[in-house]
């Protein structure tokens, strides 16, 4: 039996990409790994049976046999550790792998979140304009480090990981404001990200669900 | 050779034990391992040497034979890969555990933290009042979903795990604003975490710090 994951019933981007369970079906699809899917509706998410899957009652959970989880990050680590192409076999290569998961969710992601939250949650405040350039600084602070460290390199920590996977996720969400191409390097290396075919495949099968056609035949 | 972590210099708590440090020193001692610490100024954390330590100048780091790493989350995460004490060895058991390690730090946390910058790095600004609340209800709607799946139960995953340990340490933040004595089960379970004997030395060491004092003989 293949897992099932959850996505939003109605994509809230349009079908960019954008939401939690692209970073699912992407490390799957790295992975080579058939899944099944369940969509969601916002007002299901918010019930019972589905915080019975996610307490915070959120997208993507993700179910095999017996073992039901939820948060992305967490469920991509699970892939990762299960499965062939997501971290490296040699201990400390896969602790750095591992690393960049962590600093892209806990340290680049959470101010780029907060565009979104000073945009659509804050949006109609009367300080919205002013803290909005607060935000994008904040971000543009992180962003710089990210870009120094990265340089010429193709990913973070060698082999392309679960780290890259995760990061240029993270950062894909900031090509509407223009902050990413202000790094070039940052920009390529989301682009990099983009082309690999298991981004193709995941990016879409999620579109499909906007569109209402199938990925594949 | 035991292996080597950073922590301030100057702590900003004043040894409240906020700063993440206290979260690998905590692991660390729940494993029973021996560490060294080595205390970084504000200013040389964002020299190059530190910088090639940790690409975001922050602390906490961590250091053995050949590998180092940087990110609370992930120094945590090697440790209790290495150690017992902190994961469970069952395999479904474990990947819940390392579930909510991600859920403390990537939905959590966030929010939390958000309050720090609402205060601090906003605090002058003149939506600072008004907006406040609104950080504040983001926090509480985390933390109402959290209490309601903790309901009566000791910890998050069955046994204590690396995931309550993260979550604990993120909680404690805001125990000075009131909001967590505002779900009583939450507060009586960061207390439980505090009350653990390796909180206990964590926080004692991080405190000799700011005290001057050594924390033992």
């Amino acid at each position: 039996m293949p897992p099932t994951i959850t996505a939003f019933k109605t994509s809230p981007d349009r079908g960019q990409g954008l939401a939690r369970d692209m970073r699912v079906r992407w490390a799957l699809e790295e992975a080579g790994q058939p899944y099944e899917v369940r969509l969601v509706s916002f007002k299901a998410m918010k019930e019972p049976a589905h915080r019975a899957l996610h307490p915070f009652g959120q997208i993507p959970t993700y179910e095999e046999d017996g073992l039901a989880l939820f948060e992305s990050g967490a469920i991509v680590f699970h892939i990762a550790q299960r499965h062939a192409g997501l971290l490296p076999d040699e201990a400390n290569a896969r602790a750095r792998a591992i690393t960049w998961m962590f600093a892209a969710l806990n340290t680049v992601e959470p101010p780029i979140l907060d565009l979104q939250t000073a945009r659509f949650l804050e949006g109609d405040k009367p300080w919205a304009a002013e803290r909005l350039q607060l935000v994008k600084d904040r971000i543009r602070a992180r962003l710089g480090e990210l870009s120094v460290y990265l340089g010429e390199a193709e990913w973070l920590a060698g082999a392309f990981s679960a780290g890259d996977l995760v990061m240029v996720h993270a950062l894909l969400r900031l090509r509407p404001s223009g902050i990413l191409d202000e790094y070039p390097n940052l920009a390529a290396y989301v682009a990099r990200g983009e082309a690999r075919p298991a981004f193709k495949r995941a990016f879409a099968a999620q579109r499909a669900v906007f569109t209402g056609k199938a990925a594949t035949g």
